[in-house]
């Protein structure tokens, strides 16, 4: 058993955490840390934690608390992480930041799009992204992990093998993805009102959104080359799921299906569909998995590759917890079992 | 480990059945029978069991395979459980009916609610009315248990500290139950469509539905008097839940929210919230509790009980499992401790 | 042609009067005021105004701007509409009040359920209820109509032919009513985010519910003696739209659905649907229509009355053009006759 | 005032042809065919007709009935208009039909689409492409409109600027769409149930559709050259509207905001958003309005055009009436001026 704890209970994701590590047989969870419900039993503020047999209260950020703790999720706004992991990892507590305070590499560019100085650019370097898929070994011993963003993981585990074996023009990438509303946090903004968002949709941030040059790094890293990346970010009517359809110009007569059947055969968590099918974003909410179809249209050159997850789950909570089973060596599928509920 | 059958595999209640019995430590799943898809692997037709990992395959109806089973489940439409119960227990098989075949004592009663005649009216003074909270210990021993209604379920949950107690007035309960549109089923309906269903909501049966004779022989069992219900169900747009509101005039100067903390004290599965709360159907969802909260508006001697379920779980497959485990000597709470996915 | 101001143009009975008044043929919207976006123009705040050809700008609220209007409609928060009202009625202007602040009769009441002194109680015996079907020939001489609330409209247009008759026991009334969610304006507030109210439902103010009392007021006119009300909320995860449920115990043999036919034969807005009809929401979305069934359950001696409005409409804006449609001698239809759009 | 004709009344587009005929000033409705329910007043099979005045009855298709109308609008399955378009034109009928039957030149890309024979293949070369920004005054001769597609519709307004210029690369133009659940229609199928689509995407047919051919028929028309359109099509749990989004690489530095203004600007109903603007179906539900707002992304190469309409209304009916409006010399806007309904 380890400990666990997670600063930013109250969020999503950190509801998420809680709901999840709740129910892991190798964690215990120590600090729930959550400013404006500190002192209140969980249950009391989320009735649904009714059916836990643990008692567990909100409490303020104290970092010797946290500091007891075998490693600390962060389920923060941008910011929070950086101020707090130096000190942690110097108490040799590991850190799991589901914000994207250490997912990119270069500082300036972090600057430019989160429009503030970076607490620790020193650490950016050493923080392992979290995509198990690409980079498992180095998360074993990683002390810090930068915990990937929805969109990129949907994406980059969409474009991995073709990018991976260079059959793709990588001039002209496209990512049209479709997000729940979930996405947005719980915060109290208009435009995320139920009277504004449902029956309807949109794009947003077309001309450019956060998760871009995050997407742009791992596929360029991956490509062993620049790639030209457009992606295009919508608002689904649907609480959660992230669907990425993406386009390319292939370069060679790909055998797509084996290719991608291949390439994940291993990967506990990444389920390639048979030829012609539609994943659809109902049949891995709650899952940590990741469904992908690949499609040929009117078999020409160009590919169409959909992937699908649940945006709270593989695309955030649930990959934290597979990157700490990793990281502390449990069976990488341990608490991420579960199946969607359907209907 | 018992070996466990299902008929009726791909209806809604089939498919939780499948989800929750694949992740019971004591239940090996032995026979899906599902005529339309007999002979095709499970993951085939329902893409989120591609994250199970035994391999299983929908089968057609063939007695003498269900009879190698420990317990079988029907999660079929009225007439096909009391067609083949007799003979499954005869084979010592304990049958757990979640259709409506075996709920009502009389006969006569059911023929005229299901427009046919029974199959095996002998049986109906045998089955137990597997709602454990009034009939466990009878569950215990039962070989058919008929598995609730979903909207029995909430409203007899509801209803039942009061009417236990008589300090109610039983000449005029009203019961207003609103369920999700998975109670409908998994059948082709336009009314069902998704573009005639969201957005809007409607009653239906008003004048009389099919579940009214089986809560009202419930309550008049549990009252130990004939009541006077007035039961009216509604359609909401979303895909699970049930919340029914109850209406009753106060005999007596009642504590009520004493009472039902009492008389649930004990339960696993029914919570009875603080003072003031409101029960909301997402906070169930996917788990089977039952959330109660009690109200006496401007303090009058008018009662308020409302009552929230999963139809799908407490008031359908969960139920089922929850009987199956006192039939078994389980622990009641095996394989039922999910917590709701929020948002 | 009548000049028209709006106050608080922009919560959603606000835009929903912008709508409905640009396309009225006897009215020209002279003043829309509306503090935070004062000096945009609509169509840049609200693009579904594109359509519009009028060039139309929010302004400040601007008293002396509103008393050039024929008529001002306030579409505000409780407190704005009596602050301002007393002037301009000197003004000779005519008030339409969408708010709360006029339709109680008894300021003591008006400040229990409000929590603020009022403004000018004085007003409160002058200020006509603005309900066609039962005040029409008051409203025609109207200087300020208070236009009622979204489920008063609801329940008393159900209740009121069996209460008028004296045929139904007025110490339990249950008026169990479900809402969209546009009911609860258009304000950042975590409890009306898309991710916290979508696929889920739940009661609210089961204790007492402000618009009680203004239910009260009414059923108590119209019957001509005191009336026990029980009223429960509901929200609803839909857009717009009222579903009353009304339960009540009949005293005499009534043939109710003649009794509802003759007596809303002449009104426009009311459309009692055949025996063992339902109305749905999506019926009357849209469209100033209250459609309403009557069932006796099981032939019994309980009376189950069903009321669909559209909340927006004829539970708020398209009500009170209604009542101007009546104050200016308008035809009574006059720019409400628009159709539901299916689906 | 012409006499009109519907053929398939009781789909959505049927639907939506009656409301909007029925309050169209110089239309009389003279005959709704809709075989199933033939000799029902339409009031009584669908309930939110009861706002109508006119006293209207569905009936058998008639040929004799309906050669005496002005026009006829087919809103019905393959198969059926190119049945009866021949016999009506010859009857001096015009004829607007809302199918596929007529929009694609080529018999045998119809055929192989379609999968039936051609009843009058004669026929193709003259029927006009009712999309009036492209074929306005060939539409005013037209005795047969084929009225476009849904997506066509949106995707061909939204790459129409760009490639009439010839300043976008027609050798890779990717159209990714997303659509309400009500392009399904109204048949009953599992797969568009409630509880099979609400909170959860997918797209379909990646490999091919059946507006593929229609969609790049107008293109290459356009462009003047061969285009290679690469079409996804999303399922989206909302009940109407599409929202396409477009992706090219530009081959010149073009003014995208102020070529699109240009192009548009006489349009009554495409409308230009501002710079850095995201059209939202809900703005234009309802309204015949298709919006669109250009982006290039991270000020790079590419385009990204954002292209939405309610796909019953520019995307069928509304289009087809202003098409008749075309056809008869009325005002194009006539009967079309509605604005959305927020929320």
């Amino acid at each position: 058993m380890i400990k666990a704890g997670i600063v930013g209970s109250t969020g999503y994701t950190g509801l998420e955490l809680i709901r999840l590590l709740s129910q892991h047989p190798e964690v215990k969870l120590e600090v729930l840390s959550a400013r404006k419900e500190a002192g209140k039993p969980i249950q009391e503020v989320f009735p649904h934690f009714r059916a836990l047999s643990q008692d567990l209260r909100f409490t303020e950020l104290n970092l010797d608390h946290l500091a007891e703790c075998d490693v600390v999720f962060f389920a923060t706004a941008k910011g929070v992480a950086m101020e707090h992991t130096p000190k942690l990892l110097e108490a040799g507590v590991r850190v799991i930041d589901l914000s994207a305070d250490f997912r990119l590499k270069d500082p300036g560019i972090w600057e430019t799009y989160y429009g503030m100085p970076h607490a620790c650019p020193e650490l950016l370097g050493d923080a392992i992204y979290g995509l198990p898929e690409i980079n498992r070994s180095s998360i074993e011993q990683a002390e810090l992990v930068a915990n990937p963003g929805c969109y990129p993981t949907a994406i980059t585990l969409g474009f991995l093998p073709l990018l991976e074996q260079g059959w793709v023009d990588p001039d002209f990438l496209v990512a049209d993805a479709k997000s729940g509303v979930s996405g947005a946090g719980r915060h109290a903004e208009v435009d995320f009102l139920f009277s504004e968002v449902q029956d309807s949709m949109r794009a947003y941030a077309a001309s450019g959104h956060r998760h871009w040059p995050e997407i742009h790094q791992t596929l360029t890293q991956v490509a062993r080359r620049n790639v030209d990346l457009t992606f295009v970010p919508h608002l689904i009517p649907m609480k959660r799921g992230i669907h990425a359809t993406l386009y390319a110009e292939l370069t060679a007569d790909v055998a797509l299906q084996a290719l991608y059947e291949e390439r994940y055969k291993n990967e506990p968590f990444v389920h390639v569909l048979p030829k012609n099918s539609h994943p659809e974003t109902r049949f891995v909410k709650g899952s940590n998995a990741c469904q992908i179809a690949v499609h040929r249209p009117n078999g020409g050159q160009k590919g169409v590759i959909l992937s699908a997850i649940d945006n709270l789950i593989k695309g955030a909570s649930g990959q934290a917890i597979q990157n700490m089973n990793i990281m502390f060596g449990f069976e990488e599928t341990l608490g991420l079992q579960a199946i969607s509920q359907i209907p």
